[in-house]
């Protein structure tokens, strides 16, 4: 927790937690939530793709959730007299709370029992309850901006909160690693455009942070060193795919982008996850980090649908081998052009980019 | 080659190969392309993830590719008097020919000649030419239809064509994987209305296909028996997520189906790929196939976009281990609503489905 931050806990009418980090101390935060809710059953379950080894979410549950609601209807704004909203108060600076509507939960509710046909699964069909959380970070009360807009103290504000909800999700029975995200654009299918982001922590190791793991133990055995320092060093020394630098921070197009638009922000320093940044890095962040979103605003001067991501390190497996980076990428290509995964990408996991990574860093340098 | 299917190879103005396969023989395809096209350069690439130990292909040369024309100006329709298209003749049945704007070519032009930045990159930056092939299959003349509603003799065709594209491609040099896939529907970004599919002949093993490999490889070692065999004879056996059977294959949902709406169709009979299905299997599948479509058609009343693609075995590599199979999937998920891969999915690769397979199982099977 940064020290000028101030965090008050509290529930929900129907029992989930809600957080306030707040810039000024002293904010009463008591103010009750006067909704009349019953809490929404959670049938969350993870299954096993045995052919392809890697767990899926099955979340039956969440077809009937929110979807687009009018701005006046908007769930992420302060409470008014006449509009309860998830959050209680008239006013905050940045609010996390756990998702109604969660695809992973600490009470997944009925939890999955005997395997539905196990028997006849021969061990090819392994089910097992969606332990975990979701939660819903909320980055200013202001329905009408994006983060891109945001001032650097209040990405200070909100990297404090993602750094706190690491640290808690990462000590949850079950959790094995915690994603930090963003989906920006109806583009990308968001159905709620109060800015905000979300967290997920899963009960499994993801796919991609394996793979990753994985290979930087290759390198670690082969080389000794750390695959995301090499990466980090040869970038720089090349110098073609690098969009903006600070003394604590790199940010580079990765040479095999899969995205029209992928930017890597990667602390200097081998650092695991949030939770290990210094100071010096948590202070430099918000600047960098606005200024690579505002180019991304810039390339088209449109506001880009993107999604970001902190690929932070598993709870336990590998711990000592990742290195935090935040992953930002855009779907569109061109003004009027997004790029879409079809067959190649979602069938097979080959990815197709029409951009070439140098050129799309020059688009990037050159934009604002 | 079907005996019944008559193969005839012309070249396009600009050198690329176009082959008809007509269901009648002695049609005259001698009509020439006519149109002054010059070659369009391809300098397509592959380049090496290292981190997530993937290669990705760059196709910078493609963003001008044509998109969404209107139909009077459709390159898949047969050419008129005064309308040139990519296929010369007045009508045909089944046509396959190089894409224009391929992502991978035999002749990518220039070549990747020494890599940009290898000397600063330490074995970080691989590059290496986009060697391969990429071409359309057109299903029909007619551009007003669509695969579900081809006649089964026609769908016949189409695996006939389907299955001589795989011989030959994998005969070409370079080629690890063929991949013949359609996608249906602007919603998953299909940029020409007419019927039509594609063909990738990739120059290595795709992630999901290497993955599946590995998979199938422990299996055989520790039991003895194919992987893929023993999911189909599971599956059979619970019976819950079956959606259609032949004396010859099998459509079920997967037990961990990544998608709203996703159907495996295979072939019960272990064959690596679809050249060494046989008489029985190719006659079962038009109207195994067509069912499939028409009850994803069916479930919401509208026609549904689809990726459908058939996981084959690679080229060389685990050739003997992998299983035939068709994939088919949905993204839209209710009749308002389409499920997009956002930062779970994408940044890392944890797929969320929102239905459950036994309940899309029984949609599927309620449908039609």
């Amino acid at each position: 927790m940064v020290a000028s931050v101030t965090r008050t806990a509290i529930r929900l009418a129907d029992g989930r937690e809600l957080l306030y980090f707040d810039e000024k101390p002293g904010i009463d935060r008591s103010r009750p939530d006067q909704r009349d809710l019953v809490p929404t059953p959670t049938v969350s379950e993870i299954r096993y793709d045995v052919p392809v080894d890697q767990w899926v979410v099955i979340a039956g549950h969440r077809q009937t959730r929110t979807h687009l609601p009018p701005t006046t209807e908007c769930p992420l704004c302060p409470s008014t007299p006449g509009g309860p909203t998830e959050i209680p108060a008239d006013d905050y600076d940045v609010v996390v709370f756990e998702n109604r509507f969660p695809s992973l939960s600490q009470a997944t509710d009925p939890p999955v029992a005997a395997p539905l046909d196990d028997g006849a699964g021969d061990g090819l069909f392994v089910r097992r309850a969606g332990i975990g959380r979701c939660e819903v970070v909320c980055f200013t009360a202001d329905h009408h901006t994006s983060f891109s807009h945001l001032s650097p103290e209040r990405v200070a504000t909100v990297l404090a909160a993602w750094t706190d909800r690491t640290r808690a999700l990462s000590a949850l029975p079950g959790v094995e690693q915690v994603f930090v995200f963003e989906n920006r654009g109806e583009e990308i299918g968001v159905t709620l455009a109060h800015p905000h982001g979300q967290i997920y922590a899963y009960p499994f190791v993801p796919p991609r942070t394996m793979r990753m793991v994985a290979t930087a133990e290759r390198h670690r055995a082969t080389r000794g060193t750390c695959l995301f320092c090499a990466v980090l060093h040869a970038e720089e020394a090349a110098g073609v795919r690098v969009v903006a630098a600070t003394p604590g921070w790199v940010a580079f197009v990765p040479h095999a982008a899969r995205w029209p638009f992928e930017v890597h922000l990667y602390p200097r320093r081998h650092v695991p996850d949030l939770t290990a940044l210094d100071a010096a890095e948590r202070a430099e962040f918000p600047e960098l980090y606005l200024d690579v979103l505002r180019r991304f605003d810039g390339i088209f001067g449109t506001q880009m649908p993107y999604i970001a991501g902190w690929h932070q390190a598993p709870v336990r497996v590998g711990h000592e081998l990742a290195h935090l980076f935040l992953q930002v990428f855009s779907i569109r290509r061109a003004p009027n052009k997004l790029k879409y995964l079809a067959g190649s990408e979602s069938a097979m996991g080959v990815f197709i980019n029409d951009v070439a990574p140098e050129r799309a860093a020059e688009l990037l340098r050159d934009a604002r």
